[in-house]
């Protein structure tokens, strides 16, 4: 039987064969002489993911003064089932993900097929070329039980399995720098004992050659300017040990615009996974703290988000403040304080927690329960309830379905037996929940709905105008605002069309 | 006997005999006609405190385009023995309270002595007069268990009297704007009904000549642009009715700066006092986080303090993280999110709580806590272990000792029987602490100590050579810095000195 790995278009890749392998071994043999020959450091890069694969064209993107391209990247990808597919599309000079930015397929036309400077492969042999190695391995935490972050930790056996590869395949003076978010310790507690040990395996003396281990967090923000947000914005990094510092400073230097975005070096890689935690944590617990605020004001007549917008007037020491709304989705907040916590534990053996970090994760996980609060002011019993839930990605205006609050919501819903169905202009395909359908007809989303929760603030919903909706609904529904997405002259509108409206911290609506 | 009041400096002043009083109220009419005859309206500032008084000032300070003066000002004190005293300073020009401002000695010479608006009077006849009456009477919360906030509640009862004495005098027409910050609810649950019922009572029909309350909270900033931090900052207001808000808006923008920071009209009086307690309670949030951070911090060897400069290098987004120190103090962090918690079941009989924000007290009210076990590190028994504690204020250099949180660690090192000496330049008597002495000579109160905590970043603190104070001490004591007052390049000396040194949130000092 061929194996075939297919990408999301549905075309089929062959998995390579022995012979094929061979013949890659041969490429990767005289790309590495040519590039030498040019004076260009060879870089791989670990994991062609959402960061990995756009990383690796900003590296390859990279030029001197004189114009000439500093590195020569491989985008290493295992021949997976998987994933393999994602080798022929980069080599075609197309990215593996979709993005509303239009610099993506740009960057990748131009370090692929223009400039030469990108390709993707499924050897191991690009780290034994390699002078760096960024690594980007996907690294998740695990919450065993639904709003107990507590319970949370991190199975790194992947991650230790990838950087077992690397210590076998790496030159000694190779430089590591890991870039995925780690739980801090990671660089000086998992990674260098096993780089240590293959190095020794190897016969590598490490004593002369320590391991060259630096880590580097990306502060990467999906939508329009993804490309950017990792190339033009404020990092951080160490090294565990000086040399390591400098490499990585050198190499940060080389491919970020570090004029206008200096970085950081702090003392131990210690600091730079704890700092990119800590960040994270830190908007998780700012946004926990609305929601107790959001339903005070709810029970008392205030619109909440009027006053975080009178609150975050003071700039510079208030301007942070977040908003509730449905919940907190996506790959960071949602994990990173559970990767600390269990750090806390698991890697450095401390007998204490996060309290407050993990209480905010607990809150925001279990945010959407209070959306289904609201909706059963008016429908105590939600069983065969028409219930339509537009929006299902965790951002504006974006395709993004990780972690999203709205599986969180629709799978509370069908537990109650509540009708729901789903609409997002932005996801053809939900891989979290692939037993909902997630139409782009909007009116066949609410036709007949007897509530309608706005749940995500896609720029198409809020624009419908209320005469529209109700028309294509043909009912009265509940409305639910979950995040300040329509302005109250709408929700005038609505309330004079005979619909109810609730909204997450709008508490003020009765009094409109 | 004769009753007299005391100022701080000990000059003593009798309280007004009867017929003292007949003669003030003689001069009150006199100003009423002559103010009114020159277009002015009256103000009454109902509580000489440290808000009140000088937000008199500033209101006294007004003028309009052509450099009249808008408003003359009362500012009413009663004739307590506690507070008499007030009332002939400040008819000297001089201010009540103590300040590094420049500008607050300079404004009540303006206004008292050159412009002649501002007066200040022991007669409630002062409210009888008012056009409008700004309350600034004082508002605490009461938290009966050390740690336990959730318990915290607020007594009403001085602010009720003062409502009934508005009621009783001012004219049906005056409009009370509440500038204290009170629990959410006050305005429309507390201060209209009082006012209503004592209207009533005078026979005015509420119906015809409803209340007129506004609320408008202050964000004051002790220190040395305190005036102007009245004066030249953004202000949140709202009122029980649409005229009341549009006098609250009117009288504002007469007396602020409000061209460069403009007012925000919030839709209810319970949406300004929220905004008040929530934008306190954020930031008291935001300091509890960090203690956790620290703690972790401290045991994996890494530096919290430039992990934070890092994060906040994310401008907008990550720039209002707080650090963690010796504990929080002062008059808003420590009690606002009680004033809400406590609101939020006494005045909504709401079933519910503000988890967060109440365990965000806790530890905040705890955090000196942290301090001690740094010091237990070393002195497992603190009995007889002579300590010296730098500074007993809540902040840096300002002499405000308002729920400082050297006194939660003097208290608590007192209890374990070690022998504490406190010193602060700012600070020569210490009311919440009277029996601590509080000194002046830092060699007396580092001489022969086991610990040396640098409790409070005054700058004289800061710029002690560690030499010099090993010299004075006459011993190497063992340093505790409660928030990166010392730099590394202190610590470093502190070292090669043959002192030990621990800091919250500084675990690399034994990497140094």
């Amino acid at each position: 039987m061929k194996k075939v790995s297919i990408a999301p278009n549905g075309t089929e890749y062959n998995i390579p064969t022995e012979e094929e392998s061979k013949q890659e071994l041969k490429i990767l043999k005289k790309i590495t002489k040519e590039q030498n020959e040019k004076g260009r450091k060879i870089v791989a890069v670990q994991g062609m993911g959402f960061v990995g694969c756009v990383m690796a064209t900003v590296v390859a993107d990279a030029e001197a003064e004189n114009g000439e391209p500093l590195y020569f990247v491989h985008g290493q990808q295992r021949a997976s089932l998987r994933s393999y597919w994602k080798v022929p599309v980069i080599n075609t000079g197309n990215p593996p993900v979709s993005s509303s930015d239009k610099e993506v397929p740009e960057i990748f036309q131009r370090t692929v097929v223009e400039k030469k400077t990108f390709r993707a492969t499924w050897l191991n042999y690009a780290y034994e070329v390699a002078d760096i190695v960024v690594v980007d391995i996907q690294l998740d935490a695990t919450k065993p039980a639904f709003g107990d972050a507590g319970q949370g930790y991190c199975d790194l056996s992947a991650f230790r399995d990838g950087m077992k590869t690397l210590g076998k395949h790496i030159k000694p003076e190779c430089m590591i720098l890991v870039e995925t978010t780690v739980p801090p310790g990671t660089c000086e507690k998992v990674v260098k004992p096993i780089i240590e040990e293959e190095f020794q395996k190897r016969g590598i003396d490490t004593k002369q050659n320590p391991p060259l281990i630096a880590h580097s967090y990306e502060r990467v923000m999906p939508g329009a300017n993804y490309v950017s947000s990792i190339r033009d914005f404020w990092r951080v990094y160490s090294g565990v040990n000086e040399k390591s510092k400098k490499l990585a400073r050198e190499f940060l230097e080389n491919i970020l615009d570090t004029k206008n975005y200096p970085l950081t070096e702090l003392g131990s890689t210690n600091a730079s996974e704890l700092s990119k935690v800590m960040e994270n944590s830190y908007r998780a617990t700012n946004i926990a703290l609305t929601l107790e605020w959001a339903k005070f004001a709810e029970k008392i007549g205030v619109d909440l988000h009027k006053v975080r917008a009178a609150i975050r007037k003071r700039e510079g020491t208030h301007d942070n403040l977040l908003r509730p709304s449905l919940g907190v989705g996506g790959y960071c907040l949602t994990k990173d304080p559970v990767l600390a916590n269990w750090a806390m534990n698991a890697i450095f053996e401390i007998d204490d927690k996060l309290g407050m970090a993990i209480n905010a994760v607990n809150i925001n996980d279990t945010m959407p329960l209070h959306t289904i609060e609201l909706i059963q002011e008016e429908y105590p019993e939600l069983r065969d309830v028409k219930i339509a839930v537009l929006g299902v990605s965790y951002l504006e205006d974006l395709g993004d379905t990780r972690h999203s609050p709205s599986a969180t919501l629709i799978k509370n819903l069908n537990e109650s037996w509540a009708i729901v169905q789903a609409h997002d202009p932005y996801v053809e395909f939900w891989p979290e929940m692939e037993n909902v359908q997630v139409m782009q007809d909007l009116e066949k989303v609410v036709k007949d709905a007897d509530v309608v929760i706005f749940a995500v603030g896609h720029s198409e919903y809020k624009n419908i105008r209320p005469a529209e909706l109700l028309q294509k609904a043909g009912t009265k529904p509940l409305i639910i605002d979950c995040s300040n997405f329509l302005t109250d002259e709408k929700i005038s509108k609505y309330l004079k069309l005979g619909c109810k409206i609730k909204g997450v911290g709008k508490g003020h609506i009765e009094n409109l």
